[in-house]
């Protein structure tokens, strides 16, 4: 290999937590956790010991040529320098695109492989293994994962990604606290850092942080300058500026993301996202069986295809019937009740009761949001989605919908049916404060107390333990203990469908939703949004590389269910602002058409029309990525059209052979 | 080979017509067409030379291996066994699949090759040849096409492909007089003999017939039953049955079309057009060149990228420039033309006047068109379009523009400042049963005329000559010459781009808007248009295997631009329905918002959201066409991934090595 990116392959970067034992002399041979740290060194892996306070660390890093012959079994999908994607083979490693920081495998791809290894340490003898863990006995079966054993029996309490410190502190520096250049993020290096979503999300908010700047800037000089007779116009134009831009900005995110994919050498082009997951599900269920079976199986027979139409047809039924319970339930129950609330606080007079009525409603919400994600996420069980991405995106759609409920319908309800404008424009400024300014601290504060008390806890433990021994300050000697302890990066709904990106996206999509419905109200809201999401690139730097453990990578490599939402949220922002224009120049409730009605209206349809042509005439891939596409995919055929040819006409002779045979 | 499906590639495909000359002995050698047949023959084709009245005709078949040496030649890529395609090669030629026909060849693909070989006669020598032609002399230069040489100096007159007597007739049969199912047509044949984008058009006339049954059996019901008090509601719940109808009509169209590619074993999926066609683009650009260049040439460098970012650009301006000329001069030279017209016929009392100004309004919109037709075939001209389909495209687009404003701005002149829906109904009638039976009539009449007439010429010219000579009957003999004396299937408008599917689609395009965007004006106009497009099926049928020469095959495999057309249609019938609703429930001109104009407005809002939703929940590609490309596409890399990534590592050890030397 050429050596260069190599250096990092050295790290260790999974760590195993076994509880620290009692070790006694002779006994070793059997001891469980000799007995894995044994076949992990059997399996190519490099372990490094580590005796923390209570438990003890296997930090497990892997030299290139054992990723590689576990990708090689995995058959791990590459691309190769001729554009098409190949399983991995560990001879012809030099067939296949390093990434951009030069290394053979990405970091998603080294975990895939990692957990292959790990969890496939399997008993390959044919007698039972007996096996000890303290005082207990228990037995390892022919063909039985050692790993998944060791987790059953309680002695592997969790195996996680570890940090890798230099590249952490490199991005630290360079990212997380790189002070006065707002908006520019080094993408490359947190993609090979954390993997394709992470970085992903972070190039999307950098993007739209950039973006924001155009209309937090026109919304202050409106906000700013009186223009006399001109008023009228004003948010009108507003409005029309800031639909156009969210077009144009979802458009141009579109192109980004293929750019950034073709940069990291993900073959899918953004549109045919569930195509390329399918490839991979389907692969792997294929992959067993041989090309002639293959043929015979998918010959011309129609029923296979009818099966496929019905499959198709009742997990879409499913979906359809999730989806039409969860509306319905949003609409049916939390409706009224967000509605009760908004009525009640325009209600009440007391300003003691308003606190209380709000306390209560905030553990009602709480209490309903936590209902809500463990409904979606029951209900998914029953779709057959393709993956886990599709598994994901289905959560993400059910369960924005009741915070879409929560968040926005107490404000229409002021915007429309009071037509009070100066309580909208409270609530919006207090709502845009409050996201700001509670929601980033307490992203990261509430992880580092999580991490403060189990610290605490486990030093306080240690003390007790050792009671008299040692008098002095008891610390933390290694860093794999204390990343031990920091919480993990997970979704505050659903745990096993989504991670943290899910609430940070959430509070994003929130964000863009208040500014946009209610552009009209409050202008200056766009700079609002923009200062917070300054910070907020800032605070979800840190708390990646500072509070959390390093977060498991996927691999999808878009936004996936977001970008429907935040366009869902534009095209609702279309409609909205309508109503709010029509309420605010009718203050008398004529309702009359003509003629401010009529226009609005008529403004409303150019605006949909604008949103819809604009996503067809601004192409969703660049030329240059598709360009490139193309050329792999022409190169490659010229170039070995030939002897796949003879191969393929060979091939075709034998399973005629064969089914002349039958 | 099999043998099976050979038998059709020996019949005479391809006509070539020259003059009837008078033949001198002895000079036969040097005489132009007397050389042409021999390179014909030398090329591997069967002539065969018919003596016309006025022309003789070369009738050219040829063997499969002929073809096949030339598709070679081409390149031309086909589907292979393992799903990948390949470019044709005659020596594995069992590689690539067969046609639902059992035919190695489709007719398109035939035809790319017989133009390969007719138009690849070169002088292959190093000295001019002198040809004759009559009297004339001229030089047929080393390197130059015979053909085109011979095109130039006029003596072949035409290169047309012919009807293929056989199955013709059983298409006749099977097809144009298959009496009474409906709807049913041989899709499979018409393809095997019309090509794709003709059997495409056939099996969406079909299908949008099948489906229109279900709103003309609701329109007719409506008009018949009298629901007494719900009859208020009955308008509404007709359209929205017709939108979601429409909806739908949509999504399982590109179901279809998605199927029918599968079947027909071409492998770009429906959403992916652009993408495939730029691939052919780019193969042609590309081909000539050697691997190793082109990784020098792509590599990384960037300023490739901005390239291609700039030429993007320019040509979507130049686009975007185009179209707003076209639109601008729609809105500003058109619309007031037609509002006069509109207003005129609805201010003159005299019959005699509404008559007269009709006759010249119909004179001047056929004006129009024509200059319309030619000012956008110039503007494309100037755009940078990726491939004759887009070009296509682009044309059709701007050449509905026009007959869209001619077509309904009338009626809605009608329908919104006048409110006179009885007007407005009986313009309806009048127009759809106009377009019913003259359009139908007219096609193929027109064309039956212009044959008799050039027909009638031709035998007078004959007679003339002959005269004297033999007063008997003078017919025609030969069927080639009954062809060619046939009209081409060409477009109203702009030859050179589109051919006559052009005023196909565009009937049906009219109508569509016609019934949709007026649905609840008039319902019953759905069984109109049911009606017409069971006469439609037939007509389009006999007209193109009995009226016409064979129509030149095209690639394309999609309706293009006409679903997009189609698709805005329906929008805009969202939005014109919902006008005519206002118009009908407010007949006093009070313009009260409610309660009735609110719930229309609603109304409008959830439709237009129920399009954009079918649009996503119902996929565009079956599951099964799915499964399968993917399968294909895992399989070929399965079996054959070793050897290609040998070659590839290989590959790259050589331009590696190349590149050191530098």
């Amino acid at each position: 290999m050429n050596g260069h990116g190599e250096e990092g392959q050295s790290a260790f970067e999974i760590g195993v937590v076994v509880p620290r034992r009692v070790l006694k002399e002779g006994g070793e041979s059997d001891d469980c956790v000799e007995v894995l740290v044994d076949e992990f060194r059997k399996a190519g892996l490099i372990v490094d010991r580590v005796l923390g306070f209570q438990e003890e660390f296997l930090k497990l890093a892997a030299p290139l040529e054992t990723l590689g012959r576990a990708a090689a079994e995995l058959q791990l999908k590459k691309q190769t320098h001729i554009g098409l994607e190949l399983p991995f083979q560990w001879d012809e490693a030099e067939a296949f695109v390093r990434q951009p920081d030069g290394a053979l495998f990405s970091w998603c791809e080294r975990f895939h492989c990692y957990r292959h290894i790990i969890y496939g340490l399997m008993n390959k003898g044919d007698s039972v293994l007996t096996l000890k863990y303290d005082s207990k006995e228990f037995h390892w079966e022919p063909g039985e994962s050692l790993l998944q054993k060791l987790e059953l029996e309680g002695v592997i309490k969790e195996v996680f990604p570890l940090h890798d410190e230099i590249k952490r502190k490199q991005l630290l520096r360079s990212w997380a606290l790189n002070g006065w250049d707002f908006t520019r993020q080094p993408i490359d290096e947190i993609y090979s850092y954390f993997g394709t979503k992470i970085a992903t999300y972070f190039a999307f908010l950098g993007m739209y942080t950039r973006w924001i700047l155009f209309p937090a800037v026109f919304g202050l000089m409106l906000q700013l300058v009186d223009l006399g007779s001109m008023q009228l116009l004003v948010l009108p134009t507003f409005f029309i500026s800031v639909i156009v831009w969210a077009a144009l900005f979802f458009q141009f995110w579109k192109r980004k993301n293929s750019a950034l994919l073709a940069r990291w050498q993900i073959s899918c082009p953004v549109g045919a996202g569930p195509g390329c997951k399918f490839l991979e599900m389907e692969w792997s269920s294929l992959q067993l069986q041989s090309p002639v079976e293959l043929l015979k199986k998918w010959g011309s027979d129609k029923t296979k295809e009818e099966l496929f139409q019905r499959g198709e047809w009742t997990g879409r039924l499913m979906r359809f019937r999730n989806d039409a319970i969860v509306i319905l339930s949003i609409i049916c129950l939390q409706l009224p009740f967000e509605l009760a609330y908004a009525h009640l606080y325009e209600v009440i007079g007391s300003d003691l009761m308003k606190f209380g009525l709000t306390v209560i409603y905030l553990f009602a919400i709480q209490y309903f949001n936590k209902i809500g994600g463990k409904i979606s996420v029951n209900l998914i069980k029953y779709e057959n989605n393709e993956s886990t991405e599709y598994s994901a995106d289905s959560l993400i759609y059910k369960v924005f919908g009741l915070y879409f409920m929560q968040s926005y319908i107490g404000i229409f309800y002021h915007a429309l049916l009071h037509r009070n404008f100066l309580t909208l424009r409270r609530v919006l400024i207090q709502r845009l404060i409050v996201s700001e300014v509670l929601d980033n601290l307490m992203e990261n504060s509430l992880p580092f107390l999580k991490y403060s008390y189990k610290k605490y806890r486990a030093i306080r433990k240690k003390r007790k333990r050792d009671k008299g021994s040692s008098v002095g300050k008891t610390q933390f000697n290694y860093r794999v203990e204390k990343e031990y302890l920091k919480p993990s990066y997970s979704a505050s709904v659903g745990e096993e469908l989504e991670d943290g990106l899910f609430d940070d996206f959430l509070e994003l999509a929130l964000q863009f939703g208040m500014i946009m419905m209610f552009a009209c109200a409050f202008p200056p809201a766009f700079l609002f949004a923009a200062l917070n999401n300054i910070a907020e690139i800032r605070t979800d730097a840190l708390k990646l590389l500072a509070m959390f453990k390093r977060p498991i990578p996927r691999a999808a490599a878009t936004i996936g269910a977001w970008l429907n939402i935040f366009q869902f949220l534009m095209v609702m922002s279309i409609c909205t602002n309508c109503i709010l224009l029509v309420c605010l120049y009718d203050q008398e409730g004529k309702w009359k058409i003509e003629p401010g009605l009529a226009a609005i209206i008529i403004m409303e349809h150019i605006l949909l029309l604008i949103k819809f042509v604009f996503s067809r005439i601004v192409p969703e891939e660049p030329a240059w990525v598709r360009a490139n596409r193309m050329k792999n995919a022409t190169q490659a055929q010229n170039v070995y059209s030939k002897q796949l040819l003879r191969s393929i006409s060979g091939n075709e002779k034998v399973s005629a052979g064969l089914e002349k045979i039958k």
